[in-house]
């Protein structure tokens, strides 16, 4: 057996002649969800052990900038002064799918201010200051930034804008901190890690109760019980070629993927073979990072038919989602000399410059006047203040009419789009995994990136959500396996 | 247990006391697919028994038109006067999907005139005509349509269009005619069909083969025996709800999904339950039936922005496709007095009329102009005979200036949408059933809507398809199957 063949059939506990390892519950990996779900099983008298793939525990979560999207009113969002409720960010979230799971969304809302406390007590520190700046990858430490679409159309419509997207305090990533603390808080509560441990397949009694796993330790196979049950939080499948192209052909092949390199789609498709199902598998957040400069912002995105088709005001991922929908894939953002200034984060190139938008238009074979249009009528509203047409922002508005022009170029599979997708096995708040029916696939339990969380569509992603889910859904899958009564 | 489970865990060979039935090759559903298969495999000397849910056979494909896209050269292609080869049907397909399966692409194209040749010897009559009006509904004998994006941009500039709409010669449907020739077939060769049995679920033997199915056939539970394997040709998940949901949020409960009653996607299911993968699970056909009048498609369709977004004479799952996706759902569908006439096939309602432009984008709310340059840049190039935005071809092109002017109601939600998934099991050419790992499940065998065929994007979607794909590939899935080593 190799890492590759992970999702091989599940075996049969009857095949197991001797247990190498036993534990209350056993965890798939050791990251932010896998982390949380040993402190909350610990704490609650489980025995734990965590099964790591790499030499050490982290995830992508340790990887990250650790933004947790938190609010209904935390500490850091009363002292910046931003008003918010359980009720009125729940009637945010619930705007970010088509799809959403609302009893899951309900009962995030509800406790993200228990939840931000229980990180400060495990010792997170969050500044009480917020950067208000436009920004994609937050260099600073303070304690909350805006992370997604609260403040833009046609968000601000249904829910009063607030900021929440939270990182512990640190200059650069906050990821490798936040994990430092949940990793300190696991091991005090006497959850034991093994690392290069990666886990191949799990083992199911008669019945279909998972009840524990093979794993391959050092070149060895390690047979681990699990008496009360197994939690798979093993990520996603960001770096799984086959299963990005048979779920999400649009962008395949076109982006970059990210993830870290165990985010292969083990952890779903044991899952499956244990007869969990898998949801929203084509879904995925996506990214054009192309702010700061966020005077790119004052700047319109148009498609091959010179017309616009967002508010550019909105949050990174969601111009990504609907840059990635534009016939052909084809993008550039138009901006005039006074806004224009290269992408800080990636390369972006240029894809013409002209000193008339009619040249611009006609280098960038845009049909018969229509880039000129856009823009027309774009300059003719900004210089009034607003956007009737797609609802950017005041702040965001300024005609463009300074030579030389310049079009960068934003088309799919050209400019640096990064992206990671949202799909994964189908779970009960508590964690418990569900068949296609919504049965309880009895003894197994899944959090993170393995699962399909609250955030499910790239239209509606907001930084922070996927490690606010996956710590937040840990804990209650952990305490939730701990109380399970054993096989 | 009842047909909401058929997806339960599979059974293991040695609980199985004995088996009230067996066969070399069972078929699980006797639609289009299932009755090739069996076909094929009795002719190859198997022993065949088809387990049917309902009181008989046919499944969608009696149900239906009974088109099935074929080409390469064609009796009726050749007849009516169009040319086409394998490699000219091969470069059309391959552009119908951003992860076409070239393989089955390839060997799709390469035997399509001989499929068509077995078809006939069976006894399905197709006249050499051709009907080339444009129209959703064929209710002519004539043996072939345009049935898809072939004459349409950008299509037109990677293959040479050619009509592949391949109808059996009835006045009405063709699909009761169709699966009657294939149903005396399948009679002849010698196969059994047993009907009002449900198939709950598949037993497997200790190595994971395939060895049988449980099934439920009038009240009584039934355990059939299957030596060399079981094809899954149950069609697809038009009718699961919760599947529908999880898969395709977009357009789920927004509009009418098609299908029959038992396209509950259990086939799908109990093919992952066995250890196959599905792909492309949120891909579907969605149609707006808003022609015959085909003088409609002289209007343009807008968005809420009043933006043009797609050539109006593509073909409508195409032009379905693109409508899901503007933001909203708000869709609009422009005509003028000279050209609008009532759809004919279903019920839509007018958003508005009015007798200018002007008044018309008001009364919709359209922005600021927005519509009325679109209607003005269409206009002006109409007149000169050309469509530099979107390549609606000339035939099509009329521009909209006699008042009234009306605004067919398109949105998402609002309008006469229909639509079918396309997703299902990662499948052989072969009919062999894949696991996540691209390794063939043994003993287990799919075709039709149970599994991913050619189609397998909206925007690429062409009619026939479907029919085509079920009964070519289950044609390989009963030849493979009946050459399999008997378990």
């Amino acid at each position: 057996m190799s890492g590759e063949n992970a999702a091989s059939s599940p075996l049969r506990a009857e095949s197991i002649a001797k247990w190498d390892r036993d534990a209350d519950v056993v965890i798939v990996g050791y990251g932010g969800a896998g982390a949380c779900a040993a402190i909350e099983a610990a704490r609650a008298g489980a025995s734990v052990l965590l099964l790591e793939r790499a030499g050490g525990g982290g995830g992508t979560t340790a990887m990250s900038a650790g933004h947790l999207y938190l609010g209904g009113g935390t500490r850091v969002q009363k002292a910046t002064g931003y008003e918010d409720s359980p009720e009125n960010m729940r009637d945010y979230l619930m705007q970010c799918s088509d799809d959403p799971d609302e009893e899951k969304v309900e009962i995030y809302c509800n406790n993200s201010v228990e939840h931000f406390e229980w990180l400060v007590e495990l010792g997170v520190p969050f500044r009480d200051s917020i950067l208000e700046e436009r920004v994609m990858m937050q260099r600073t430490d303070d304690g909350v930034i805006w992370s997604g679409n609260e403040k833009a159309w046609p968000f601000r419509e249904h829910a009063t804008p607030a900021p929440r997207g939270h990182k512990p305090q640190a200059e650069e990533e906050g990821g490798p901190l936040l994990f430092a603390k949940l990793h300190e808080a696991a091991q005090a509560a006497g959850a034991e890690a093994l690392y290069d441990t990666a886990v191949q397949t799990l083992v199911l009694a008669d019945d279909g109760r998972v009840v524990g796993v093979m794993a391959r330790h050092m070149g060895e196979e390690l047979a681990v019980r699990a008496r009360r049950g197994v939690v798979l939080c093993s990520g996603g499948f960001a770096l799984n070629e086959s299963m990005l192209r048979h779920h999400m052909p649009r962008i395949a092949g076109k982006v970059e993927s990210i993830g870290n390199p165990y985010d292969d789609g083990a952890g779903i498709l044991m899952g499956m073979a244990a007869r969990g199902t898998s949801i929203h598998m084509s879904e995925y957040h996506i990214t054009l990072p192309h702010y700061p400069p966020s005077s790119l912002t004052k700047g319109i995105l148009v498609n091959g038919q010179g017309q616009r088709f967002v508010n550019e005001d909105c949050y990174h991922g969601r111009i990504g989602a609907y840059c990635a929908l534009q016939p052909g894939g084809i993008v550039y953002l138009i901006a005039d000399n006074a806004h224009f200034g290269w992408p800080e984060l990636r390369d972006f190139e240029l894809a013409e410059t002209a000193e008339s938008i009619a040249e611009l238009e006609e280098a960038l074979g845009i049909p018969d006047g229509m880039l000129q249009h856009s823009v027309e009528v774009y300059n003719r509203h900004a210089k009034e203040g607003r956007d009737p047409v797609f609802h950017k922002q005041e702040t965001w508005l300024a005609p463009i009419e300074e030579p030389p022009f310049a079009a960068l170029d934003c088309r799919l599979g050209k400019a640096p789009y990064m992206a990671f997708p949202l799909g994964g096995l189908w779970t009960r708040p508590t964690g418990e995994v569900l068949t296609a029916e919504g049965q309880p696939v009895a003894g197994l339990y899944a959090a993170g990136r393995t699962t399909c969380g609250i955030s499910r569509s790239a239209e509606g992603y907001a930084s922070g959500t996927c490690i606010a889910d996956a710590t937040y859904f840990g804990r209650l899958a952990g305490r939730r396996v701990a109380s399970a009564s054993p096989a």
